[in-house]
């Protein structure tokens, strides 16, 4: 359920209505707006609660069921558009924010040289791997503190911010002690332990959807790090699962809108691991810029052909300094800028 | 396989290569380029034959086997794009081609007020169902032949090519008389009768993607159609069956990269059918265009509210005036325009 | 709307039921049971109408709203479970009904052969594709006219009942006049002109469940068959589209206990073309009949490794006949025999 | 690659493989057969290296090239079944072990009373949820240690083996010390860290398929287990993700026969969830048991309309008892027991 309070509100009369909610085992989360608090309630039973218990108390203005299972991630929940703000870079506002770099950080080389790069071409976050969930054991799994550890030096020496996957529960304050932001990858959207610790860690987190997780499993999964109090959470559509096998996964390109719709949260587009091929990022990343992306998470390497990870779908500089360019239009012609 | 003859390659040496072809049993069609002739060796023996069988032949320069199933929608087959041109519009070119209309066509007043408005916004051809292939039988299925005939006063009176569906193939004569393009719809898409006597028509064609088929089946359909010796084919995705509930169908943005390198035809993209609310429309609209797609297909009703069929996806005039401004702003950003 | 008229109500009464509706343009059918007649009230608008038009009635004992899409298939509608005969093989009934032979007639000794070897390991029915169905235009399509003329031969040769598929429209009549069984295939289940046709021969008709179709879906298009007093429908579940790509598709086993709650109508299963493979087959088959279906349809060729198609997927003599053993002991688990 | 030694090959001979493996940069892990022994070379570069490598070293017998992502889990590393015991039970013998029990263990009674009815009708395993994973931060989730005290409490009151959840890496300890068998969630199939402690565990393990992934994938991800040196795995197939609606899942009953082939592991199949629904439950676990499954793993509640977590997919202790009687017939037409 969802609280209105009437404008300016008393802070007592709030309280009254968190008392109510604790005293019937609920718990609650508020959205303290600059002319209007809003009140979760939340809880399993909230179903099973007559909305008068709250609608009766002084000062409340409205009280809204939510059949939907997310609360926190809802547009009714919070009206404007959440920026999410790293070192100085804003995410969800006129800009669109592009991260790029390579899959995984390979060496100190290929890792600057990426840098040095994306940057000339007007990236603003730089993107690598470290930590790799790869499906088979045996397969590489990044370089790991090694690799967290050239990105910071990359950081320091290009001054972008820098997003990297955190993918066990246990790492992630070490993760978070390098990255900028902290990424949750696809296969960990519901690996609940993760989500509750990088909501604890309060970070800015890149949260990538399951590529077999509607849009409404995706939003409850962010409420997981909302109800911790992380407020900085970037949503990522990288794809789903079809039966379609020209592509690696086919990105949901009515996601853009969905979101938009559904909830107050910005949302990117990460046009390399639904293509699986160079040659489709391009039309990709154009087409999420022109529904309402909120920026692009692309694959750069300098040398794509001896890449260890995903060298396929890994644009060259070159390459991507020429769809930065084309970005730049379209993003002019829907109104943004990069 | 598909035979490159050298450049200026004789009648006679076409002729040796049709006959060894058809001395083994195998089918044959020609694509008589301004320099080059390319042959198509067809039946599906051929993975048997050895190229060497026809690289021996006189002024044959190439001999390469395809493993796709599809032939001649093969860019192999044809290097140039396709353009399809009906009534002096033509699809494929730097233009890009907007259809708009009602789903279905429901009254005069309805047809003409709709045809005014899609016109005056800037869409260049009519759509409107006469025959509505609907999953239940006690369901409306269109004006049938009283359709087609507002159609053609509307095409008369607007001087707007118009595009209707065609959904029976005792029936594919009698539309053609009306239509200007005929439309196979996403579930006739393996309807082989339909598409035989479609390609035998010898008119325009759009054909829609079948909503579960890989894009591999798609452009291996489109065979059938350019084996009657029909080449006015234009491809539209209009969003496949996946897990995602929140919109109808997904619509498969990376389908147009794809098909632009697999194939010569053009593609327009359906983004009413796929959305299936009016709300999403504009956003997966300008991806399309941004994508790359040659055209749009987009319901348009003069009251979607009073709409018989599919009035939730339908946008009002105004709502479809604004998009096109949209759409312009995007089309130019491409290099392209409406 | 399914209205239940009170037990022995007269046929005036009915009448009255039927004027009424006809009266609101809605079309009716009727379900004349032994004990009690039921009529299905049919059109798009029924959820507009009160359902007291009806309740007020002499001798209408209930009016229930069905808010599924389909009327005639559902066990609302008919509660007792349809029997199907054909030619004396009853299907629906306590004994399991096995249709087996080559997924295409190839020529008169293949297809003796086959029936020789189907019928001595006890199947019922005969299968055999005169048309064949195939993605790309240059495949075999089988032998047609010439297929039927076999399939009449070793009907009459071997006393088995023959399925076989139809395509067109335009080729039901011709089709009819030899087969036992119509069968329309999976990519057809949404071809609502053949369906059409289909309905009004009257003949028995396997409907396969379209590879993307929903359940629901399917008894839609059953509902076509029966809309036109066609009421010898038997459902096939034949597989899924799904991502998983070890089988050619994925079989819906939860389809049979679906079907039995929501239908009236009898359900085999087609194990060879879900598994496309032969190893996969038996696993498939046994899992069919202890979920509760009614029958199998299998692919048996007396030489698969020169089946002109599907060879993969077909069992040999010997295969069946073991195969045969193990399905009448699990038939025999679950109270029924082959 | 897959190295089989010769018969009594020397121990020495084994370590030159061994050696010759590690010097290239390569893992291996053994398989010591009771007549030979198998070496399989494990790492990602393994594509790049050439059989010969190996052929050459004294008393190898064969050199197989496995391009398969998971090797340890594939037949060709071990060709006798895997057989798992728990407590002198025995997973993947001749008798199919049903686990049983309540979704989410909620209280001492209600657990007693569900483990003396499943025990009653036949079950040999409890099953019971401490740890439950949620979509929602904010549904139940668990009784937690709390859980696993009633889950040992019920073990021994009734000498059962339990099989209970653990979905975070650092509870992996915890669980195992009152748990028989440790089982991994399908939200969990990737959840890498999870898989990796519980490897080390050496506890057996239920691996539940993840419900968008492959069978491809599935058993790289029991890699990750068998690589730990934990052989005491039992894979679960519990419903994939369709476009189906009518079923939670759709369990993909084809994976038996595919995993019988492609692993010695044994599987078990969950037609609870997969179903969502009780009135499925029975025709899917009678399937499972034809189709050549393992084993069931069943939701059982002593008052299902009260269950806190899936209530509907529950059977009672009654129908349970039902369901076990047609299973004892099932697995008998099939050569089995339970």
């Amino acid at each position: 359920m969802i609280i209105g309070m009437a404008k300016g509100a008393s802070r007592e009369a709030v309280d009254n209505v968190v008392k109510r909610a604790e005293s019937l085992g609920l718990g609650v989360q508020l959205n303290l707006g600059t002319d209007r608090t809003v009140v979760a309630i939340l809880g399993s039973t909230t179903g099973q609660i007559s909305t008068d218990v709250f609608a009766v108390l002084p000062e409340v203005e409205s009280v809204t069921r939510i059949m939907k299972p997310y609360k926190l991630a809802a547009r009714e929940f919070k009206g404007r558009d959440s920026l999410v703000s790293v070192d100085g870079v804003e995410v969800g506002g006129k800009r669109i924010v592009v991260m790029a770099g390579p899959c995984a950080v390979e060496s100190e080389e290929q890792l600057m040289e990426a840098a040095r790069a994306v940057k000339a071409s007007g990236a603003s976050i730089l993107r690598g791997g470290a930590f790799k969930p790869r499906t088979s054991p045996f397969s590489f799994h990044g370089l790991e503190e090694k690799g967290l550890e050239l990105l910071v030096r990359a950081r320091e020496a290009f001054g972008m911010p820098v997003v990297t996957e955190v993918v066990d529960p246990q790492a992630v304050d070490m993760v978070a002690r390098s990255a900028s932001i902290l990424q949750v990858g696809s296969r960990n959207m519901q690996n609940f332990a993760l989500l509750t610790n990088v909501g604890k860690s309060k970070r800015p987190v890149v949260l990538k959807r399951g590529f077999s997780c509607t849009i409404t499993e995706w939003l409850t999964a962010a409420d997981y790090l909302l109800a911790e109090g992380n407020e900085q959470v970037i949503l990522c559509e990288r794809g789903i699962r079809t039966f379609e096998d020209s592509t690696r996964f086919s990105l949901d390109i009515s996601a853009i809108p969905v979101i938009k719709k559904a909830s107050h949260l910005p949302i990117i587009v990460d046009p390399s691991h639904a293509a699986g091929h160079y040659s489709l990022v391009p039309a990709i990343a154009r087409a999420a810029v022109a529904a309402g992306a909120d920026g692009l998470l692309i694959e750069v390497h300098p040398n794509p052909k001896e890449a260890l990870v995903d060298g396929l779908q890994s644009l060259t500089p070159s390459d991507f300094a020429r769809l930065m360019d084309q970005l730049r239009a379209v993003a002019e012609s829907v109104g943004r800028y990069i």
